[in-house]
């Protein structure tokens, strides 16, 4: 996937540039331990066109300090092998046929499979993990993978109910995604010989623009092309989950309002169009820029204690190229 | 669930009876830290009658050195609490409705609910490891749910497929049930201050004993009570699972036989009930106990090494108290 980067991503990935081709090597390597009959789903979830942006910043995180070298490579491979796990997971209960574009492994392969498939990544992560011989890591990243789980949860119990607030919403990204980029940061940082203050400095880092990575994510449901999204737009409002500009919009418009009307009928009949427009043509989409831009500020700001260096500037050039993924 | 003990098992479980409840309070105290809407699931698979055989395991083999007295409960718990996440998987991803007669978590909550409950239990369990700070141990926890997983899509991969030596089946059930049994064998007594060569054999036992306890599971499907069992008999065969007595019976009437129409028929057809009646009828059922009586041989001998005390009494009482599983 290294071959098809455009020349933004190349930039601000230069300074890791060989780690990340270890880290390839490293997910590919699972080919030569793996049963035969699962070279055909290994191959689908590494080659599908994924930007490596977890990785890049657990390779980013270590690389102020001297360190062994080898431990953030491993690290950076796990944390992408726990997101392409999640994803087939994510995947599979949600029903999904399309992810950038290409089939899931459950719409290929079935729901049987594709359960197992994903256990075997997560184990195979951690076992990963186990590699870099640090304890510390190995736990955060345990947690990690509880916090994830728990996200996805606290999303589908909360499927159709209007109670949800900024507060909880903050909550359940942070564990479904904020937690992984902040695991990316801390466990880079950790590996990578930081001190202390230098270590929270990174897992803030990871935090802050794992949270604006979200909202990003979730205004491009209300707001992206289906077409370059490489899936179609509204989902999140249509399977009953509310997200930042849906949370707002019904901030602003408690009475009466589409988002309402769709969580008490159950059914479609124009409702998500109808919040789609609100939401595109009352100053909403304006107002979630402004709460990523704090999140990408704070991102930025945590940097304020590392020595400047390569990586360092690749990590400050990171909160606006998140941002302008929706734009 | 232990004061539901039978006599027997209770005089076997007699030398580590505090430990046992210490891995309960465990295991119990996971539901001060998880979000309320769990607590419902938690207690339907904490409460879920299981004889904790794989904790008494690990909590004996610990039981023959001075050692630091938590990090086997830790271990127990966690061996446990791995165990029971696998059950939901399976049952999800089986379409299992009962399971020891009660319903499924997949068929109360659902299979989405089921699969991210499964995935948060994983972590739960390495998280608990993660107390121990021991990586050999933490690392052989990661490999052995690689194997659970690997078993299972073994098992998938060739269902129907009537090309299946006891080879194979040895090292599918290893993956899927022996694993686990030889991670509590081996775990139990790293952590319970044994020296390289009884870790070793404990390992052995482990691995023995797990091989026994699946077989006698195999054979049950077969020749079981459907009352007793809590679910139905010839099941694996229906769906297209070869296991020792069928691969038996496919061994000595290569020809022509039950499975071998059903294989190719994929329609029930009276062939699995032909096929048990085979196999009861035969001398397979004999000759399977004889293959699960020198597996448990095999775990009895493991302990010729280890020094006399109760814990050793126990663990020479339990392949006896498992092949009578199925009598």
């Amino acid at each position: 996937m290294l071959q098809g980067l455009d020349e933004r991503t190349a930039s601000i990935y230069a300074p890791i540039r060989p780690q990340l081709s270890l880290v390839e090597e490293r997910l590919g390597s699972l080919r030569d331990t793996t049963p035969d009959y699962l070279e055909p789903l290994l191959d689908h979830v590494l080659d599908s066109g994924g930007k490596r942006i977890r990785s890049a910043i657990t390779l980013l995180a270590a690389d102020f300090y001297p360190h062994e070298p080898d431990n953030p490579v491993i690290m950076a491979a796990a944390v992408e092998l726990l997101h392409l796990a999640t994803l087939i997971h994510d995947d599979t209960v949600d029903d999904s046929d399309l992810r950038r574009g290409r089939p899931t492994v459950s719409s290929l392969w079935g729901k049987h499979v594709a359960v197992l498939f994903g256990d075997f990544l997560f184990a195979t992560s951690a076992t990963f993990v186990c590699d870099t011989n640090n304890v510390r890591v190995i736990r955060r990243f345990s947690e990690t993978i509880m916090e994830l789980a728990t996200g996805e949860m606290a999303e589908y119990f909360n499927i159709f109910n209007l109670e949800q607030a900024q507060e909880r919403y903050h909550d359940r990204i942070y564990r479904k995604t904020a937690s992984l980029f902040r695991t990316a940061g801390e466990t880079g940082s950790i590996l990578g010989g930081a001190a202390e203050p230098q270590i929270q400095a990174m897992c803030d880092y990871g935090y802050n623009i794992g949270m604006a990575f979200q909202m990003v994510d979730d205004l491009l449901d209300v707001q992206g092309d289906s077409t370059k999204l490489g899936k179609p737009v509204g989902t999140d409002l249509l399977q009953g989950i509310l997200t930042l500009p849906t949370i707002m919009l019904m901030e602003r418009f408690p009475d009466d309002n589409p988002v309402k009307a769709l969580f008490n009928d159950r059914t479609e009949d124009g409702h998500v169009r109808r919040a789609l427009d609100m939401i595109n043509n009352s100053g909403i989409v304006k107002d979630c820029y402004q709460i990523i831009r704090e999140f990408c500020d704070k991102a930025t700001q945590s940097l304020d204690i590392m020595p400047d260096c390569d990586a360092r500037r690749s990590l400050l050039a990171l909160p606006e190229y998140i941002r302008d993924r929706s734009r």
